[in-house]
């Protein structure tokens, strides 16, 4: 099949054999799938990664259980075991033995088919398109904040970025009830957010006005200290930003003020599913360019292109 | 009046005005106080702080409301406007406009006298003696924790650190029911956790074993990153260390590990004030030298001296 293959050193477009099956998998023909910034910096050598790319993704199961075989599905990335400590007690995406979806171990879903296992498949209902079902995973991640804070109707949030995640997290918080402002460099980006309802604030005009909860969702090495300085004291950051450079910070604020700052990965499915069935989070306007998997190198150069969107792989 | 006053550049026992009154103040004269690591910090420029140092403290209400002449008290450091928006909901030990006694703006305890907000004083029972009263602030800081996380019976807990607030902390969390381990360099101090009942390991001895709880009491800029491989994912950290240096750090494992971190300073004192009563909190072992305010230079010296523990200042 084709892939876009990266050995550790070069990424390209190559033929390789289809997906070796493992035990409780299914075999999945991919539709869509979507560049995540990740997979930017695994290029570059994040993770050590070697192996097929992509970790979004919707498609069609093809070889698996009788109740998945030719429905539309879209994945969690973390392949856990299922049996130590941690997925006993549900945190199966923290498995310390889990394989993730073309970051670790795994090969990934710029592909025409991806290997996956049972448990991690969603179906995805048949109002959403493949074209919103392809966020589902980053829609999940912009969800877990939901999951890991109290995100009270009427509280103050700041996203700081504008980018893909930024924009989804923007929306989700809103959906909670938060009042939501979007600090970001990308003027296009933030008419986008607008358009959806949310204040926005270019980051030159910026002036710093504490709020109970600040996201740094810029994917920089100094999103961290942007959002120290703008959270409130007792309030809450949330980071989203994984960046593989060390950062020089001053911890003395985060004490002096309680300030309590929460990392946040992955997230769940359902309600991201939800959210697309239900319309109340956009995702069409994210949608930057699409690419044929024949040209997902060239997919990989457009996401990395100042003030790019979501560039989505057409391998179906 | 006697006191030792740090004039930014040198500290010195010298005799100045007795304390200016100020709106619902009452003035205090200091029986017994405590030297804190931060003492240690101010005179080496920290906070720029000019005027008496010390913010540990038990002594009798001299002048002040009828209901509280001749009590004995401890008083909290923070002395905040009453009026502003983080005040009126409760927040006022992070009031904008708040001076700090012996910290910030405000002068502290290293003296005969010392004028307190009437709202921050807080009435000693009788049976809690003088050399456990002054205990009262650092163990209210220990207690803040409680307010914070949610430390479940059973639950790991690690604390990193085996000085004064350690050991404190150590058993703070053990009186809510936490299984806690101390780790720490020195033999002395772990024996006291020891003789307490505190399961301890010396620093040199200790292999990561994740804990939900991980609380940093170093004091040192390398804390945080001991604290953080010492985590379990989705485990809490708490930072108690002020360290007035910044310090290079890792911030992807806090993501990928989905880790919360709460900055944790100033504490309540009514729990405090109930724990030195009820004896379940020890502090007579960790009182390391007492020391008559004339010599209060000698105290802030031994105190600095390491595998020093309280040295308690003499100033009545």
């Amino acid at each position: 099949m084709r892939a876009l293959y990266f050995d550790g050193d070069v990424a390209r477009v190559t033929s390789i054999a289809e997906p070796e099956s493992f035990p409780d998998s299914a075999l999945v023909r991919v539709s869509l799938a979507g560049v995540c910034d990740t997979d930017l910096q695994l290029v570059k050598g994040y993770m050590d990664f070697r192996g097929v790319l992509g970790h979004e993704f919707v498609g069609t199961v093809c070889e698996g259980p009788g109740e998945l075989l030719t429905r539309r599905v879209v994945g969690e990335i973390n392949f856990s075991c299922r049996s130590c400590a941690l997925c006993k007690t549900g945190l199966e995406r923290h498995c310390p033995n889990r394989r993730v979806m073309g970051i670790l171990d795994a090969d990934g879903a710029f592909a025409e088919y991806v290997r996956v296992p049972i448990a991690n498949l969603h179906p995805v209902p048949d109002s959403v398109p493949d074209e919103a079902a392809v966020f589902a995973e980053p829609l999940a991640a912009a969800f877990e904040i939901l999951e890991q804070v109290d995100v009270g109707t009427g509280s103050d949030s700041l996203v700081l970025g504008d980018g893909k995640l930024g924009l989804l997290i923007a929306q989700v918080l809103r959906g909670a009830g938060a009042r939501v402002r979007v600090v970001g460099k990308h003027p296009e980006k933030l008419a986008i957010a607008r358009r959806l309802g949310i204040e926005t604030v270019l980051r030159d005009d910026y002036r710093a006005e504490p709020m109970s909860l600040v996201v740094d969702a810029t994917g920089r090495s100094d999103g961290f200290e942007c959002a120290a300085a703008a959270v409130k004291p007792r309030g809450t950051i949330v980071l989203k930003t994984t960046v593989a450079v060390r950062a020089e910070i001053d911890l003395a604020p985060l004490v002096i003020n309680e300030v309590q700052v929460v990392g946040s990965r992955c997230g769940p499915f359902p309600p991201a599913l939800r959210a697309l069935e239900d319309g109340s989070v956009d995702v069409a306007s994210l949608i930057h360019e699409r690419v044929r998997l024949t040209d997902a190198l060239e997919a990989l150069r457009i996401a990395e292109t100042p003030g790019a969107l979501k560039v989505l792989i057409e391998a179906g």
